[in-house]
C-alpha cells in the first residue's frame, strides 16, 4: 500500500485544545492513522505522528497547517525549543510502496497551497531542499536564528522563502520536507550541569566526529537536575538504538553520572526494535513487516 | 480485529509435499496468514502458525486436519517426537480482541466436527479440557504413552475420546484446545556438561521454585561442545524475557560459563520484544498493535 508518514511539529505544547482539534481533524480522514501525539511544556511544542495514504497527504497536510496558522499566535509563543513558526516543520516519510520521489513531489504540492492558500512563507528542506543549504534543518532555523531573526532578514539573500510571500505573520513561517524515516530519542542523565551534557552530545554526534546518522543537542530541563540528550537518528540501520544508548552510558559513567531513562518522541520502526531487542538477548528475530502480534486482555 | 492464532502440530517432518498442501489450504483463505512453518526431520513433525479472523478459524482447522489424515499414516510413522495422531495437537489462542471463551467454544466446534465427519477420535485439551486431567498435554499423551499404547485403551477409563468413535484408524487421534500465548525459547550456553545445563534449567522452572510461568529443559547438543535450555513462557507478561535471559546470565556465569546465543522458535509477540526494549534501553515504547511499520525500500 502506497503509505506517507507525516510528523509535523507545532509550537505550542501547552494548549490541549489545540492538539485536540488537530487529532479531530486526522480523525475526520478515514484513511489516516493518528499514531502519536506527544506534548512538550517546557518546549512549549507538540508532535503528532499520522500514517496516511498517498492520496490524503496534501490536504491533511494543509488542513493541519492550516488549525495550526489559526490557533497559535507567534507573536507571543515562548519555548525551548528553536522554532519558526506555528507549523514549525512539517517532514513527510515514505513508507511501504510509497517512493522518496513521490514524498517530494507531495511535499511541493503542500507547500505551494500553504504559501498560495495561507500566506505563510514556506521553506522547502530536506529532500525537498531547492538549494544545498537548505537540507539540512539546522542551517536554516537553529537556537541562534528564529522567527525573531528571521523577521528582519526574509526576503533577501539566503531567506527567500521557496513559496509564499517574504513577510512573517503570527503563523511565522514553515519548514516542509521529504525525509527518511527518522528516531527521535532522548536520554536522561543524573546531572544539573549542562557542561558534561553538551560534552556528551558531542562525543555522539556526527558533526563533532561522532556516530555519522546521529544530531544530538543537551538541554537542561529546568527545575529538576537533570540533563537531557536529544538525538535525531537518521539512519538506524547503520546507528542501532543499543549502540547509542551504550554509548552514552559509558561516556556518562566517566564523568561520574548515569542514565535515568531514555524515551522515544513519535514512533519507533519495528525493525529498530528488533534489532536492540536481539543485540541484548543475543537472539534472531527477524523483522517481517507483516504481522501485528497483539495478544488478547482477556 | 478478532483474531486467533492456530498453532498445528503434524507428524510429518520428512515430506515436503504436505506440507505444501498444508500452506496452500491456508493461503487459499483470504483472511488465513501464513505465518511459519517448521518441519523437523528427527522429530519427523511439522509446526505451522497462522493468524485467522475468528470467521474462518473452524474450517481452516478442520480442514487442516482432514488434509493431515488423508496424508499420513500412523501406522507406518516413526519419530523422535511423542505423537497421537497424523494433527497431533491443534492449539487455539485467542489474539486482539478474541476472548479465551470464544476460543474454547470454537475449540469444541472444531473437535466435534473432526469427530463426526473425519471419524477421528478427539481429546480436548488445556483450556478446553472437559475433565482436569486432560489440561496438561503431558497427562494425555507423553514419551511412554504414544498412539501405540492408545490403540489397546482407547474408549476405557480416562481415555473415552471427547468427541468422534473409540478408533484408531491410519489418521490416529487429535487433541484440540484453547490456550494462553506461549513463547518458545533456546538459550544455548559455551559448555558440554549437560549437568550444569539441568542446574540451570531447574534454579529457572516453576516445578523446581523457578519462575511461575517458565517450563524448561537442558538438551546436550550432538557433535557440539554446547548445552541448550530449552524453555516455554506461558505468561511472558509476569516472566518476562529480559529477566528469563538475565537470570539464565547469571547462573552461567556462576559455573565460569556463559551464553552464546538465544532464539525464538515461531512467533514473539511485539508487546513481549517492546518489554525488553524497554529494559534494556530504559524507555518508554508503548505496545499500541496498531501499526505495520515498514520503511520503504525505496
Amino acid at each position: 500500500m502506497k503509505l506517507v508518514e507525516l510528523i509535523p511539529n507545532f509550537s505550542d505544547g501547552r494548549n490541549g485544545k489545540i492538539i485536540n482539534l488537530l487529532s479531530n481533524c486526522v480523525k475526520s480522514f478515514p484513511d489516516a492513522k493518528l499514531l502519536d501525539t506527544e506534548m512538550d511544556y517546557n518546549h512549549n511544542r507538540s508532535v503528532i505522528t499520522v500514517v496516511c495514504t498517498i492520496d490524503s497527504v496534501v490536504e491533511l497536510a494543509f488542513n493541519l497547517i492550516k488549525i495550526a496558522a489559526e490557533n497559535i499566535d507567534m507573536d507571543i509563543q515562548k519555548g525551548l525549543h528553536p522554532r519558526f513558526g506555528a507549523t514549525d516543520i512539517m517532514p513527510l516519510v515514505p513508507l511501504e510502496d510509497t517512493t522518496m520521489d513521490e514524498c517530494i513531489k507531495l511535499s511541493r504540492e503542500i507547500g505551494m497551497m500553504v504559501g498560495n492558500e495561507l500566506k505563510i512563507p514556506v521553506f522547502m528542506y530536506e529532500r525537498s531542499a531547492t538549494v544545498p543549504e537548505r537540507k539540512n534543518l539546522e542551517n536554516i532555523r537553529n537556537k541562534s536564528f528564529q522567527i525573531e531573526e528571521l523577521r528582519s532578514v526574509i526576503g533577501t539573500g539566503k531567506y527567500i522563502p521557496d513559496y509564499g510571500p517574504s513577510v512573517i505573520g503570527k503563523a511565522g513561517s514553515t519548514i516542509i520536507g521529504a525525509r527518511e524515516l527518522l528516531i527521535a530519542y532522548n536520554i536522561y542523565l543524573n546531572t544539573d550541569d549542562i557542561k558534561i551534557g553538551r560534552k556528551i552530545a558531542s562525543a555522539i554526534r556526527a558533526k563533532d566526529g561522532g556516530f555519522a546518522y546521529v544530531k544530538s543537542l543537551a538541554f537542561k530541563i529546568p527545575g529538576k537536575n537533570v540533563v537531557q540528550i536529544s538525538m535525531n537518528i537518521v539512519n538506524y540501520r547503520k546507528n542501532p538504538l543499543y549502540r547509542i544508548f551504550e554509548t552514552v552510558k559509558s561516556e556518562a559513567a566517566g564523568y561520574g553520572i548515569s542514565i535515568i531513562k531514555s524515551e522515544f518522541i513519535g514512533m519507533v520502526p519495528q525493525e529498530a526494535m528488533a534489532q536492540s531487542f536481539n543485540h541484548y538477548l543475543m537472539s534472531n528475530i527477524e523483522n517481517t513487516g507483516i504481522l501485528v502480534y497483539r495478544q488478547s486482555k482477556i
